[in-house]
């Protein structure tokens, strides 16, 4: 079938559903991001991209530091909620219990599996919207049940998943195979 | 139950797994890309994170142009394929049918629901190995079947996920309910 050009936005399947945190005022305060990748494996650096007028950008740009907490499928709900009201109106300090890192700056969300305390190395302007804030993975925070042998195991964190232009949140679905190792057996022309 | 400290590693749940597309010497090639994610919704920007000594990145930089291609459940093995072997050895030019849009230089693979058409806007270099391509989406190509009122649908995509430090792909699952909407009624307190 014939492939046909459509409007061009912003499609990428799949997108996280996270919430990125920050102190404003000295208030834990978040925002509900799904514009957000990793750029780099070692140091392990992130990109969130998040609309300058937001609430939650005050607080990363004057202390350069900020989180990013992996919702789980339980969550959905105040994940929603989190980006649907502001922080200037909505005072979000405590709708979770909030903790701190070694950079005492980043709040992150206790409710949430995992938490990646970040340090802003960067911020990327490319005359739009938002500002895209490249950050440092400084540490990363679990409770033991979501851990497999030391490290995060997807299974047990049962993380969100974001979609557009639907705006729906979704499970993680069935395993298809292990990366490295399925295409070896692929034959190039069975297509 | 109480939070413990791990090692800070690139844990952010979930990650996609695109094919990325250049011309280099003339010919299609791709690289499997988990380093992905949106940056800016107008104009359309996407990040692409990709070891400098890559093969394809050789093709992004001198032609400042470049394709995300979305694979979908079904082409889980050639996209593991695709990220086992290197431009440097395989010739990829073959592997599926290409196909190119307005930009002439950025190679598109049929097979894939959903194809990106991007131009380079900037290379964001944080000192670490990987090349940072922040790119405008210019073109958006997607058969008929994979749209909903002509939008990507993604119930029929179906694209892959991919997870770490696992390394292994998945399904999407089930829809948990949309967004702007669910968050109305979760109740403050209520956790």
């Amino acid at each position: 079938m014939a492939k046909i050009s459509i409007q061009p936005r912003t499609y990428l399947y799949p997108m996280p559903a996270v919430l990125v945190g920050a102190l404003v005022n000295g208030k834990a305060t978040y925002v509900t991001i799904a514009y957000c990748g990793i750029v780099q494996r070692l140091p392990p650096m992130i990109s969130v991209a998040s609309n300058k007028a937001h609430y939650t950008n005050i607080g990363i740009r004057e202390n350069r530091t900020f989180s990013v907490n992996i919702a789980s499928e339980e969550m959905a709900q105040v994940t929603d909620y989190v980006g649907i009201y502001s922080g200037k109106t909505t005072d979000k300090s405590t709708l979770f219990e909030n903790f701190f890192g070694t950079l005492k700056t980043a709040p992150m969300i206790q409710e949430c599996p995992l938490n990646l305390e970040c340090r802003l190395v960067q911020t990327v302007d490319v005359s739009g919207g938002n500002d895209i804030f490249i950050g440092e993975i400084v540490g990363v925070y679990a409770e033991e049940k979501y851990l497999t042998n030391g490290a995060p195991d997807v299974n047990k964190i049962r993380p969100l998943i974001f979609s557009m232009p639907d705006n729906h949140y979704w499970k993680f679905g069935d395993c298809l195979g292990p990366a490295w190792s399925i295409g070896k057996s692929f034959q190039p022309g069975q297509k």
